[in-house]
């Protein structure tokens, strides 16, 4: 059954159809012409070339405004629930690219109070694996004078406020028909949503004026927001734009990566040996035999290893077709691919991993308000 | 109907059976044994000799500790939706005679971000309102190096973790029972009795051991507390202890002295003029002449005028009997009843605006981990 698939923040089930998402959703197309409109302000990146991040919500008033003059700010969050893995990082990557094209002061939300509400997590766990997350995030090279990493629990005192009067205009049947509540769901969880609401509106907020937000993130993420635009107008804040990505994909063949599939599962701590045994497992589009591949050709398609390539490690858009035809036509085994692709990650991992030390050093002046990070 | 009444935290109405409330509501009554064993520590106040105070939840256990050595955190609130009247003062008049019978730190919470749910006001509205209140809370005595002050909104980052761990052990269909929410309830009303509970579980939090809370208040409080108890014991905390007072009646007659009632309202800044209009149409248990109240006599039982004196303005036992006694045979007509009420009254309020004004003096230095109030 097509539709027989579940994105919500919380659970991520099913084969996603994510054509009938965005219907579902009632998100807008990523199209040649926002693509184009994008391009004029600087080189188009691979992920939205090639519909990763595929779909969205208000990009033309976003474009409009900021040519206008009217900068938007950046935002996006992570939920500290686990070490940080590769699914994470692809969305934060764009945020990076979004952040250096735009030149726009980023916000990055770290919702500690989020997974202990809906966990088995103490606060203790989730400040210590939000630290962890936040050295991959500023890893990347966000410019630390433009980005402010943002705890809930440590700045609650900033988003609580916000939050309230978001608070005021929602019921408990709208939060019940957009997240799938009941009556046995805790009352926190039910109020959190307000929570991920407030760095959307808390520029507006500082400045007194209708600042335009933007947030690139997965598109399982868009309940939250479609309760924050509603929200929006009646508090004098503009509806935050949306950008939103596709899942990434777990090295088993999964729609999304995800921890409670270890092997599927790369993460930014890995070390070469866990890499090459992960790839080395992964779902790919091979035949049951080398000769019948040989024969037959594999099916790049469903195959994880193409999917990685497509997201992440091969940003030639002519590399990577030309690869798929040869492992169309039997050219190509899938050894020598997941060979390559263990190469790649690897050097990824191994570059990053030193940022991620170096990070370290400047993590401290990126805490919004200057809160302290648990770092045990 | 013997039980065609309501008594939530929102909303009071109907002929209050107390009786049957602490039925309802599952309390023990303030009983002799409880009276004697209170006598021992210091003279009973009038409110728990009359049964103002007149039901509780577990002050048997609270006694045993204090007489261990092991002393209680006094708590009690105001939401800060008007002006203060005479029905907010009485309880914390209450609450003064335990802090200094006792000897014991007090924690007064200012729930600006419930009457900014529940209210038509904004948050300024609700935080410049708690000023004026706790100004009326000040001016009764509190020890200034025993007592501080929470406001919501500003000692948010202290609570906030306190009320997850409660909001995580409470769901909607508890929510639902306990306060008669439904699915047009906003999602911060539900979350709001978690902000409610955290200060009785903050000087546990802080010490890091069991420290016990009492909480004398209306009994209209006990859905609150009634959640915060149950939740206590998973997250090792001690279950607060209960001590209830009946609402305050308005001069009209009602149960309770309510602003929507404002001739039957006395607020903390009447003037002597104020005063004395309203008293003088207070309701009362007299006749409809003069000759029929002379032979037949008065009711003091139902009289507006004889409960003020009962709960506040007469503390001598004997003194109250003895014109209760002279009512019902005549002898005193309500005139007269009147007058001398808007003489105490003015009397009190007198000296209470005095000290209201030096209160300004100090609030400052009582307000938790020292925010700034809105004084405007």
């Amino acid at each position: 059954m097509a539709d027989d698939f579940t994105v919500t923040p919380w659970e991520v089930s099913g084969d996603i159809d994510y054509g009938l998402l965005m219907e579902r959703f009632g998100t807008a197309p990523v199209d040649d012409a926002l693509l184009r409109r994008i391009g004029r302000h600087g080189e188009i990146h691979p992920m939205l070339r090639r519909g990763v991040f595929y779909t969205h919500r208000d990009m033309g008033w976003l474009l409009d405004e900021y040519e206008k003059g009217n900068r938007f700010v950046l935002y996006t969050g992570r939920g500290p629930s686990g070490q940080t893995h590769l699914g994470h990082m692809m969305p934060w990557i764009f945020n990076k690219w979004v952040q250096d094209v735009f030149d726009v002061p980023m916000l990055f939300q770290m919702t500690d109070d989020e997974k202990f509400l809906f966990k088995d997590l103490t606060l203790r766990d989730t400040k210590s694996l939000a630290y962890q997350n936040a050295l991959d995030f500023v890893a990347l090279g966000f410019d630390p004078a433009k980005t402010r990493i943002i705890l809930d629990t440590e700045n609650i005192s900033t988003l609580y406020p916000i939050a309230l009067k978001v608070a005021k205009k929602v019921t408990f049947s709208t939060a019940k028909a957009v997240f799938g509540f009941d009556n046995s769901t805790n009352i926190g969880s039910i109020f959190f949503t307000t929570i991920q609401a407030a760095p959307a509106f808390l520029p507006s907020e500082q400045q007194g004026r209708q600042v335009p937000c933007l947030i690139p993130c997965g598109i399982d993420q868009d309940p939250h927001f479609r309760v924050a635009r509603d929200a929006a107008p009646g508090l004098g804040y503009p509806k935050p734009v949306m950008l939103y990505c596709k899942m990434f994909p777990g090295l088993g063949g999964g729609d999304k990566m995800s921890s409670t599939d270890e092997m599927g599962t790369i993460y930014t701590t890995d070390g070469p040996k866990d890499v090459k045994k992960k790839v080395g497992r992964a779902f790919t589009g091979g035949r049951v035999s080398v000769e019948e591949q040989r024969r037959c050709g594999g099916n790049p398609d469903v195959c994880a290893v193409h999917k990685y390539n497509y997201c992440l490690f091969e940003s030639d858009d002519s590399k990577l077709s030309e690869t798929a035809d040869r492992c169309r036509k039997g050219e190509i085994l899938c050894g020598e691919c997941k060979s390559i692709l263990t190469d790649r990650i690897n050097a990824f991992l191994e570059s990053h991993q030193e940022k991620r030390e170096k990070a370290r050093d400047v993590i401290d002046g990126m805490a919004f308000d200057g809160f302290e990070w648990v770092k045990g």
